[in-house]
């Protein structure tokens, strides 16, 4: 037990010290600064006090569709593992955008199968013990093969859009559940967001206990709108809609509720009426972000790849590249350092001898468990690619190795449907 | 040797490999998205595309003067230890503001004691081997006790707003040195910026050759203007100034060559009239962000005291916190993982007993190295604390240890004016 772990015991042990919080925390209103009897007044109105970035710089989110809040996130122009907060991926906002909530008026309700409900303001919650860690976070329906505006998705914008990484920060929920006392037989809970679609998702307890984190910062600041300000559900490795944003309420219950969302788009139907409930890691994964598709290689020579890895369920082990087709594969270098269940950058050096050339990179995690092809995941389902290609619906959860053609004019184009 | 490293020396070898890059490189322009054949002009236009914070969050930088561009950088309300690029602090830029440069027409030159020059676009430096390190920068006078315009620094902000810490993205510069020969006799260069003013500095070879970046990504973006779009020179540990922004020519030179910034601003003099010039590395350093000065607690009870650590000189080994004015210390928790020249963000668990309370916090470093007290860091000078605090010049490299006052009313003050 470190002297970390020793004093969350005794602040556990002191039972009523959470209930003894005062209403106003330690922390003036959050992002306010004390103290601002000297250039308070500029700093206001001085836009520079929150820099912006150059005008030649202009990567932005795109939307699934042209009525959608922007929700693809540009890996194209992705360096290194930190992803912006202003572009990080975003659904389920609704065209209307995110909820405008006042952290002062904004509540954390703990009850259901509990010995006593607790109820905290953002202040009281910033004043017990944090930790911040650095994850990935991914929709579950990334890189399915057809969005739903265009024939095929060209860009890896487009194919794989709906990953981002973060540092959080925030309090471990086991925090928060062993100060409000889980009674026997709790095995469940319902997390609830405060958007107008009330949306709430089904969590294990033993997940919960284990590295849930109740997030009210992200990179260094406090969590964006779009991705559930003032305080969020992150729930590592695991699928993006279950990580609660806006997040009101966490019930305490002994099974799952099967909520709408649950039963009806994030569960995985097979073509033969099977399918999974609750699957909810997301599986080792890894995408190439240059040179992808679209992009256009200017001659033969030398380049290096580069892309993103990832798995759910801990720390990727390997990434390998294939130029070849398939045929041969070669390590890639992992930058450091490799943290588990967060994007990991992957480098490879490649001279283009002006000829076709097809790139893939394929994913081993600490697991074991290796990224497959298109077809390999296909027949998981029980189905072709072909067919998949051909349907107008979708399979959650594709891990599928993704495969870039460059053609001997340099360009390069997404070979799913070469 | 690794495969990466083997990679690196068959790219050098091919001798003629950079010189045989296109002048457009494999990425389209920096920060365009490709294939805009969907959506893109919705996101052109959709301010959403590029998020924002919520209105309720209004942390911003501080000018050190109210006709200084912002430059204090508001820790107290940091988390975690990624520094948002739009609240990184920034000195040097003028009160006009950085300059306006088109990534389009900037070069980067290499020349002076090599085998042959070499001249960079934007496009071929990101070709090249890239590596992303989170490192955190500091200005040297961060920390010096009284601001241009006022007595009294009140906040954390104030005493130590100069310093942030973000994943750098760039090529090495040992890997632009090696391939454009560095001549015997050759021991320093000179780095100069695009600005007005420009800035140059000197820096050894010696570093220059090992974990110095040329460097186009800050957290996962471009480099913000502020902190020298599109090109700066990382320089890790070392004082601020020297990190150059705007990066457009390196020079091989055969010794430093004593610009006007090392031999009169950035010089570190004494009273007695002696001093140290080329004094680069910053020592190990913490701060505890909250509680500190300025904030008020409501009330007896717990609170986690948190903070900043770092060291210019390597990893953070342990952080100590007193509470009772440094008769008593304890081990802080370190946030994993603690990087090598990087924010180390520790935590302390604290039970405040309604009575008056010195907060403090030090640092030690790999090394072995121990941050001093502020008399002891006087006393290194060969001035007293008081001679200091009367004195409107400063020393450079403060790393004493900061001393925050709780008055039992639960105020926080800077004690080291108390």
């Amino acid at each position: 037990m470190n002297a970390k772990e020793r004093d969350r015991r005794r602040f556990l042990k002191g039972g009523a010290a959470l209930a003894g919080l005062a209403l106003s925390g330690s922390r003036p209103a959050q992002g306010q600064t004390p103290g601002g009897e000297a250039g308070g007044e500029s700093r206001a109105k001085d836009p520079r006090a929150y820099g912006e970035r150059s005008r030649f710089v202009t990567a932005g989110r795109l939307g699934r569709s042209r009525t959608a809040f922007p929700s693809l996130s540009p890996l194209q122009d992705s360096v290194g593992v930190i992803t912006p907060a202003a572009l990080h991926f975003t659904v389920g906002v609704g065209s209307a955008g995110p909820p405008d909530i006042d952290p002062r008026q904004h509540r954390l309700m703990i009850h259901g199968l509990v010995d006593r409900s607790l109820l905290f303001t953002m202040d009281e919650l910033q004043r017990l013990p944090a930790v911040s860690r650095i994850h990935f976070l991914e929709c579950s329906g990334n890189s399915y093969l057809r969005l739903p505006f265009r024939q095929n998705p060209v860009t890896v914008q487009h194919t794989h859009g709906m990953t981002g990484c973060s540092e959080w920060t925030g309090v471990l929920l086991s925090v928060l559940l062993r100060e409000a006392g889980v009674q026997p037989g709790a095995s469940w809970l319902v997390a609830e967001g405060a958007d107008a679609e009330k949306h709430w998702r089904s969590v294990p307890l033993e997940k919960a206990m284990d590295d849930v984190l109740v997030a009210y910062g992200q990179n260094g600041e406090p969590v964006r709108p779009e991705q559930g300000y003032p305080l969020r559900l992150v729930v590592p490795g695991w699928e993006g809609n279950i990580n609660v944003k806006w997040l009101r309420r966490i019930k305490v219950v002994d099974q799952p509720y099967m909520t709408r969302q649950e039963t009806t788009k994030y569960a995985d139907v097979r073509p033969d009426g099977k399918g999974r409930w609750f699957a909810h890691e997301m599986g080792p994964k890894s995408v190439i972000t240059h040179p992808s598709g679209g992009q256009q290689l200017p001659g033969r020579g030398f380049y290096e790849i580069g892309g993103l890895a990832w798995s759910g369920r801990g720390a990727v082990r390997r990434v390998e590249v294939s130029t070849d087709g398939g045929k041969t594969w070669k390590d890639a270098e992992l930058q450091s350092p490799v943290l588990r269940i967060a994007h990991t950058r992957f480098r490879f050096a490649w001279n283009w001898d002006g000829q076709a050339a097809m790139l893939q990179s394929r994913c081993t995690d600490e697991l074991g468990d290796t990224q497959p092809t298109m077809d390999e995941f296909a027949k998981l389902w029980g189905v072709t690619k072909d067919y998949w290609l051909s349907s107008s619906n979708f399979i959650h959860h594709c891990n599928a190795i993704q495969p870039w053609e460059v053609t001997r004019d340099g360009s390069v184009h997404n070979a799913i449907f070469a």
